[in-house]
């Protein structure tokens, strides 16, 4: 099938820096897959970060955290020359149609929303004192969804609401202006969520308990020989849990020997195997898996300036197809068509007096 | 005083159309004294339209608008040779600059307006389901501000918040990034409503109660023959109240005759006076006062493509003018400078590349 026939993806990261195994199994992997049925388009959501984290610090920092995410995702299998990796604040298109689409949203919509009140809790705010530019980050990221126009997002099951939002904005602009955008539809991936190496939430760079793609393979076996395992289990001896037990969660997501985790799990569960021998197997699994990736990205390092032209020509393609997206909404709008029509004549008469 | 060192003033109108003997004495007769001493800069606001007309209807009839209140404009004597009158969304800085200032900006900051209070209950609506992009309009204004880095607006009592709303943004973009913005300053002119025809409350448009610039002769005898008066005077031989009468406050304003406007007020408290009297001296006070404001409307409606000539120059200089600003902005945050550097790294690898 030809790029032209694939219905189109859209998603993509904040560049927070290198990404973990907790990415991987919640995002990339599925990216990976969808790249064979799709036309992917990776945001480098820039924008995004500036409604949390508008200092300068972190808007530098992010020049290198696009670079570590990008190696990553290229090391991963996400494919320049099949998928678009594009840098959000460099398209121009998106600020207009960010600005256009804040007319077609209710404020009680979007302060209406679950994530958004979520996200305000989590900085502790609540949707009156949040920056107003946080409040309309749903809006921005209609506007990158639809930007492509865009026929799915991937999401998980607290994302979805971003979508219909996005719906609900395709729906309203076609209706005031003519059909120009399809609607997108969410497609709902299972996103399990890999838990820290300390077992107490979600593997986070900022909890500290995240196992990188980057990481090297003393690293990985020293993180792993520290995870948290089941806190009742003094001794080898003793019997085991094997249920949210951290080291087989890994297990079970990253060794590809399934008779190896059963057996552990067995023995484990019985009290006659130690600790450390189902951590080294689990280190040993998770370096096999990581193998392959770190090649690439050894390969992807020593390549100077490769990243730095993937994401251009990415970001070039999406200049393109997004300035054609804002030709059609500014032609169905007919806002542009008035200053066109002002240019002409205005030219046409200043030709007829110089001349 | 060369326009380097003159101060920069930002002021304009959303295009609503021909203008009003009240749009004149609220802010144009102001605008054209006020080019004298500073850089006048004039926008047709027109995606502060959107912001409550969205409508395709709206958006065609702003052609013929905002080309009439040009007319108006210059014919009451705003100058194009020294001020800039341009349009606001044919400036792709005005997008960029609006969504990066949301984030300088509190959801509660915007609520809290009494201009946006009033608006929305003019509108039916409340600050929580008021269209996202109407909270948002006193940011983009912030962004209108800012782009000409205007020292300078003029405004009535009901604005001076929102310039105070800008001076905020511009202190917090100085804050996180440097100093840009120098901190606008309102300037607080007398702006006086005038009433219209009907006495019953202050000319507008869709009141159906105005004189407009652009009336010819007849019709102002026809509407000053109909305006209101003392509603306790039911013939000249009564005595009649001056104060509010509506013919008096027009004859205030624009008949220079100061002793012929002294014997009416006088002879209509007597009551040796006729409303037609009082009323033919005015639509002639009125008339001589059009005269040459159409004069000089003839002339540029017969020079075919001048308004538009004005429009399109005004508009590229502050095309230049705003990029330059935004060129510094960009260099201050440092997000424009991490694309920067990835397209250079990016062309130089291809170019060895094809070397």
């Amino acid at each position: 099938m030809s790029d032209k026939e694939k219905r189109r993806i859209l998603t993509g990261d904040r560049p927070t820096g290198k990404l973990h195994l907790g990415h991987y199994v919640g995002s990339i992997e599925n990216r990976v897959r969808l790249q064979d049925e799709y036309d992917c388009y990776f945001i480098i959501a820039d924008l995004h970060t500036l409604t949390t984290k508008p200092e300068k610090e972190n808007i530098l920092q992010m020049r290198d955290h696009m670079r570590e995410m990008v190696i990553d995702y290229i090391s991963c299998g996400i494919d320049p020359n099949r998928s678009t990796i594009y840098l959000q604040s460099a398209c121009p298109a998106v600020y207009e149609m960010n600005l256009i689409f804040e007319n077609m949203v209710s404020t009680n919509r979007l302060t209406g929303l679950p994530s958004l009140k979520e996200m305000a809790r989590n900085a502790h705010m609540d949707s009156e004192n949040m920056p107003f530019g946080l409040l309309g980050y749903p809006v921005l990221q209609s506007a990158d969804i639809l930007m492509p126009r865009a026929h799915l997002v991937p999401v998980g099951k607290d994302n979805q609401a971003h979508v219909e939002l996005a719906r609900d904005v395709a729906r309203r602009f076609n209706l005031l202006y003519g059909e120009v955008f399809p609607q997108p539809e969410f497609l709902l991936s299972e996103v399990p969520t890999l838990v820290g190496t300390d077992g107490k939430g979600k593997m986070s760079k900022s909890a500290g308990n995240g196992i990188f793609l980057a990481d090297d393979a003393k690293s990985v076996e020293k993180k792993v020989r520290g995870m948290f395992t089941d806190p009742n289990r003094l001794s080898a001896d003793v019997p085991g849990t094997v249920e949210g037990n951290p080291v087989f969660i890994f297990h079970d997501a990253f060794n590809p020997n399934k008779e190896e985790v059963l057996e552990f799990k067995k023995r484990y569960r019985e009290g006659t195997v130690g600790d450390v021998e189902v951590k080294d197997a689990l280190a040993k699994a998770i370096n096999q898996f990581l193998d392959p990736i770190r090649e690439r990205r050894k390969e992807l390092e020593q390549d100077k300036g490769y990243i730095e032209q993937v994401i251009y020509e990415g970001t070039e393609k999406m200049k393109e197809i997004s300035f054609e997206t804002l030709k059609e909404m500014r032609a169905a709008m007919g806002l542009f068509g008035g200053w066109n029509k002002i240019s002409r004549v205005a030219r046409k008469r200043m030709e007829n007096v110089a001349g």
